[in-house]
């Protein structure tokens, strides 16, 4: 499918649903909405997936890796080698977002979009779990002219619709969205500042921890990098060809997806929510299809969060990325959705309601 | 045994295991403490439990029922029959604590700790969960005099100990608290206008959904029972005593409990932090053994949590009581568990620390 099509295929969410599923959480016996978000939560699923019934019991997250050229500028804490190390960590099982994959139960995918080593995962410990699916070995670096091309950017999105709608036509019936990448907050705040138009002084954070020398490099970049390209902050696709990364395309491509099949998408902490500004950008009614997982520490993502119009589920200082901060949020989604299946109605509990 | 020896038994916690496990947390493979609460929650854990290989796997909630004299003042949206008809809608499985303990995975038992009812275990579907421990058919209206006598207080908060002890030998490794009793918002607003020392409009809130009316008859009430009773703030017991309830006194007893036996406690929203300024007015290291499972909707629980110095794992408006903000928390809970056991070093991994 073209990006064009995918994009004409996204229909505004059918409020019809949330109406009903409204209806159904006002006869639930307890006061009137009384667990606050986690009805809202449940109602949007309905609405999502068309039913009353709504489930996230199949639960999927893909784990998009990329490097950055922008990290020779030492705008990270931590060598770039480190990008495809974690990778295979991740396909050991050994990750944070393995852990708490497991806790919630549910199957993690990772995706080699770009990183620099040449993976082969039939040699790999856990290699049945990764895609290979990389554009090139890691982006150029930002500062010096665009990260990739723009038919590199548009494959990045498509390669994540595509293995998000092979999931999606698995049965997966919610998608987490996770990334790796050494530097990759650098771009995902260059994204931020150029669509929301925030300054880089209230955008760029420390990401993995850089000390008071690499934020300033970091803002520099970012700064350098925006003057040098002038990306367009209508155009998504521009803004991600200029600033942007392959994981972080795939990852709206992902969004795209969850938005075309009408499959809700629990995006993470601040490079998904990079994604998301992308994906807004070529398609606002992608949002209605979006459960910000958590707020991130990281500087600017409540910013972002912001611009896009949306409320995180969690808010626990985390900033480790991977899709940790979303996939810990599903299994409070996954509550909201017993609470709205299962619980008695006034009549069937035979209690009265308000006096 | 007597309050007087649980109080003296409780010691604080042991800040060398939360050293130990901090030294733990800093070899996982991510930045250093990137997962922000979840490391504090599965450290405390570690320091509670004294161990490097916390658990939270076997989890109970007590939801404690109580009724109170002062709901014939008008203060609740809800007749006073409701808290009976709830009682049984827990036995049957069918309210939002049974719902989120399910997803969650933790066994509920319910407490008849003095409503008016007479319930007959034996005769009810789902008796088997219920501990009928009725102080008596009600508390008094405070606003005329104590809701209790001073044996009751102490009677209620042992009543809680015990069953919570009785969790714990059976080798719950985590307890949750939950209410039950049309009109408790009440007495614990008293409660918690009386331990913080702030005034009546900031604590009293429309508890399940009064009209202005219904908000200003309890105001009046809450401040008519502390002028009634004048309670001391230092005497948890007599806190208690005169403008609480025997749920409260319950709860209190099930912290104390956790705090005696070393257990982790989730206390949910506005009734049970009321009871946690009883439990921590009677031994201020309790505060160490509680986990607050979320901020509450009702006005006047930020004010408690910030009284007693913990920040809540949860913020999504939720209302309800029963439980159901302490027991979703769990499950944060036990990511974060998830997280400390699993998560390889960064040696383990193969994967170089920071440049």
């Amino acid at each position: 499918m073209k990006l064009e099509e995918i994009l004409k295929g996204i229909k505004q969410l059918d409020n019809t649903w949330i109406q009903k599923a409204r209806e159904r959480t006002s006869q639930l016996v307890m006061p009137t909405r009384a667990l606050g978000r986690l009805h809202e939560v449940s109602e949007r699923l309905c609405a999502i997936q068309k039913t009353l019934e709504p489930s996230v019991k199949r639960k999927a997250v893909l784990v998009m890796a990329g490097d950055h050229g922008v990290a020779s500028e030492g705008v990270s804490a931590y060598p770039q080698e480190v990008t495809g190390a974690m990778v295979q960590t991740f396909l050991k099982g050994g990750a944070g977002i393995n852990a708490i994959s497991r806790h919630v139960g549910a199957d993690v995918w990772v995706v080699d979009m770009g990183i620099i080593p040449q993976l082969d995962p039939a040699s790999l410990d856990g290699g049945d779990r990764l895609f290979v699916r990389k554009i090139a070995r890691g982006t150029s670096s930002f500062v010096q002219g665009p990260a990739m091309s723009r038919d590199d950017a548009e494959k990045s999105i498509l390669t994540g619709f595509r293995l998000a709608a092979d999931l999606f036509h698995k049965g997966f019936e919610v998608l987490g969205t996770g990334d790796m990448g050494i530097a990759n907050t650098t771009p995902s705040a260059a994204i931020g500042c150029v669509v929301t138009g925030i300054p880089p002084e209230e955008m760029v954070g420390r990401g993995t921890g850089v000390n008071d020398e690499g934020l300033r490099i970091k803002q520099a970049a970012v700064v350098k990098g925006i003057q040098v390209n002038r990306p367009d902050p209508d155009d998504g696709l521009d803004v991600l060809a200029k600033v942007g990364g392959f994981e972080i395309g795939g990852i709206a491509g992902c969004i795209l997806a969850g938005a075309f099949y009408g499959r809700p998408v629990v995006i993470d902490g601040f490079i998904s929510t990079a994604s998301a500004l992308i994906a807004h950008a070529l398609c606002p009614m992608v949002i209605d299809y979006i459960f910000a997982g958590h707020r991130s520490e990281e500087t600017g993502h409540g910013v972002m969060l912001k611009y896009l119009g949306i409320e995180p589920i969690l808010d626990l200082g985390m900033r480790l990325g991977e899709g940790t901060g979303g996939t810990l949020a599903m299994s409070i989604m996954e509550g909201a959705v017993c609470v709205f299946n299962e619980v008695l109605t006034f009549e069937e509990a035979g209690v009265s309601d308000k006096s």
